[in-house]
């Protein structure tokens, strides 16, 4: 098999863990794989790069930041093709650039125009063990890019369709992916496997994986393995037919798991005069200023007056209020209020769209422990619910109960 | 102007002193100047990346050695990029690949063959004060190479040299060029200018300048500035037209400087059977092991045997009998003996090779204090003492004096 690893930062923090992957890829190659290997920074080298550049500037030049960025990658890319060299293995190290990851010149958060995959291929055509350096690209013009957070997993799944990889394994310091956040439903159960959309659900919700990197796969039809670079442990495995395999039907459990997030906060916009184009007016300039806009609502109109509500990351809060400030004052609004003890609950599943009962469910299922439900979202495959920060893991577990996410999921539902 | 500056590592040690190297970078825009920065990595970066490498394997594989060498340069050059844009002064930083920096592929130790000057060009055509690694070049085949020790004075050079710049500036934490070590001679006084030839000997023989960046600054003229980076002190022209400066003729004081080298060990090798080839016999296996050997003295022939003695680098000390012993055997010697408590001494100036009396004087001063002279090598400007290391200082202040070193160069000499 044509197999193409991840591995990330806290599996490669040091030399011993190094050591200790290059005996995972070892391992694999023994078994008869060619192997492509897509490295993120060891440890918390990204963090300490961003310090060395705030220490500089405290607003880093966005083309200078992605090149630094970048040498954090190359640092562990190299050491790897080292350490599997010492054991005997034929490898070689490749820069974003040299592996043909082509992207365009959104500096910090560029996104994968293209693989041009002939020098990987021709490594390992020599039989090499090929390591790249993940989070990386050049542009056009020659200068490096990096992907942003998160952006090896990209890099993993954009090679493995490049060269027609069986499959892409993503490994972590967790052993797959759960029907819930562990630290907040002890139940939570490790999923065999999951679809794509779903996943982009999950991970856009909590877990950890870059959404475009699901994205991506779903595109390509690569299937991503996730588990634990620590243990030997099954992982889930995210792919494209999961339905398919289902052979039990209708009676099936459709929510596949639930997602919490808690970096969530809510801006309220107080009467603001009820005409078309106020909501263009209000976040336009929000994503001008590049920060997304999750949850909105706005309530019906009294005396000709609105009120309109939003969710931002919590993150992002500060910086949001800056940019409505004055918009606010040309809607006629008597001003904002903003709230940051909130978090999103959601449950994901691709079959519920085509049954119903789940959001009913799920509202009787938070009322019954007197859980307030601030705003609701949908999503074909996803019910998102705002509730207080503070019933998090209690509305978290109450509906992992509920919808009997501690059975496996090709168990029939009463 | 066009200007090519090269500042070292202790220049940059820290965000504080890359903000006072920026400063300076700037000040030489503000005077009118196109001004291009080839940086080294920050303090002891590359020492650190070494012992990273050394964590993972004992003999690093020098492709990715050189790979992970590259990032320390990448980090500087990044960092002086965004100091200057805070500042307000437009800027760009390239790799070497992206410089045009290009090598043959000798990992290590690669040697430019060649610049492409284009990318840099447009750069300092747009405004931009441009940044470059030092250090690192790119193979035919786009693989990452580095020049080795002080390979960033070879890069400023040969990029001034490309550019066809009108100086090359090197900044550094001494303030020039000195008529000897001042840690050995008290009475050492900085040079306001030297020629490419005496550079080259004094650099090979102690001084700090990587004499690949002297060779070059003397094949393609391009005049060279050593000065510190931490004062204004007028510093040392090395160029090619000094003769042609002095108007003082036949009096002048010919000898420019004092070089003192303590990394030297000598090998003597007993008892030889003096037939033709045996040189050889003994230096290619050395010169196959990458060692260089230097004084080479061969005693008159005695009985059908001789002794050969040659110095190697103290660091190579023992690598270097490894070599030699086996060989030894089969040249009938009765062995080697080794001494390390040895230093070279030379004098060195242009003028030299046209007047009598210089060697003569130097064993005279020499002789004159009780030192022995255990082997003489020459150049055309250098006269070159092996001497006990225990007495190096006061050989070179002896030779200061008897030169008359503490006086200005285009005084008469009585």
């Amino acid at each position: 098999m044509l197999i193409v690893q991840k591995y990330g930062g806290s599996s490669l923090a040091d030399a011993k863990k190094i050591h200790s992957v290059a005996r995972r890829i070892a391992r694999s190659r023994d078994e008869g794989n060619s192997v492509i290997v897509v490295v993120s920074a060891m440890g918390d080298t990204t963090d300490e790069l961003i310090g060395l550049a705030n220490q500089i500037s405290e607003r880093p030049d966005a083309r200078e930041l992605d090149v630094l960025l970048s040498t954090g990658e190359l640092v562990s890319c190299t050491l790897m093709a080292m350490a599997l060299r010492t054991m005997g293995y034929a490898s070689v190290s490749l820069s974003g650039a040299q592996a043909g990851i082509r992207t365009d010149s959104s500096y910090g958060r560029a996104r994968i125009a293209g693989v041009s995959p002939e020098r990987i291929i021709s490594e390992v055509d020599k039989g090499n063990i090929v390591i790249v350096a993940g989070f990386q690209g050049i542009t056009e013009d020659l200068d490096i890019t990096t992907l942003g957070r998160g952006g090896s997993d990209t890099t993993a799944v954009a090679i493995a369709a490049g060269v027609e990889a069986d499959r892409c394994e993503v490994y972590t310091d967790v052993d797959g992916i759960y029907t819930a956040d562990p630290r907040l439903v002890p139940k939570a159960r490790k999923l065999d496997e999951v679809g794509f959309e779903e996943m982009l659900e999950l991970a856009s919700y909590g877990a950890k994986m870059n959404p475009r990197s699901i994205e991506m796969g779903m595109h390509y039809n690569v299937p991503i393995l996730v588990a634990s670079s620590f243990t030997d442990a099954k992982g889930t495995l995210i792919h494209g037919d999961i339905e398919m395999n289902s052979n039990v039907g209708e009676i099936r459990n459709r929510v596949r798991g639930i997602a919490t997030d808690t970096n969530v906060a809510k801006i309220t916009v107080l009467g603001v005069i009820d005409r078309p184009g106020i909501a263009a007016s209000l976040f336009e300039p929000l994503a001008n200023a590049d920060i997304s806009v999750d949850v909105i609502v706005q309530n019906a109109s009294v005396d000709g007056t609105t009120d309109m509500t939003f969710t931002v990351t919590r993150t992002d809060l500060a910086r949001a209020l800056e940019v409505v400030e004055p918009v606010v004052k040309e809607l006629g609004s008597r001003g904002t209020v903003s709230d940051e003890g909130l978090a999103k609950l959601s449950i994901v599943g691709s079959g519920m769209q085509d049954a119903p009962g789940y959001a009913s469910q799920m509202f009787r299922s938070l009322a019954s422990r007197g859980i307030n439900i601030d705003a609701i979202t949908t999503s074909e495959i996803r019910i998102t619910c705002l509730i207080s920060e503070s019933q998090i893991a209690e509305a978290a577990c109450t509906l992992h109960d509920a919808f009997r996410l501690d059975m496996p999921l090709d168990m029939p539902q009463e």
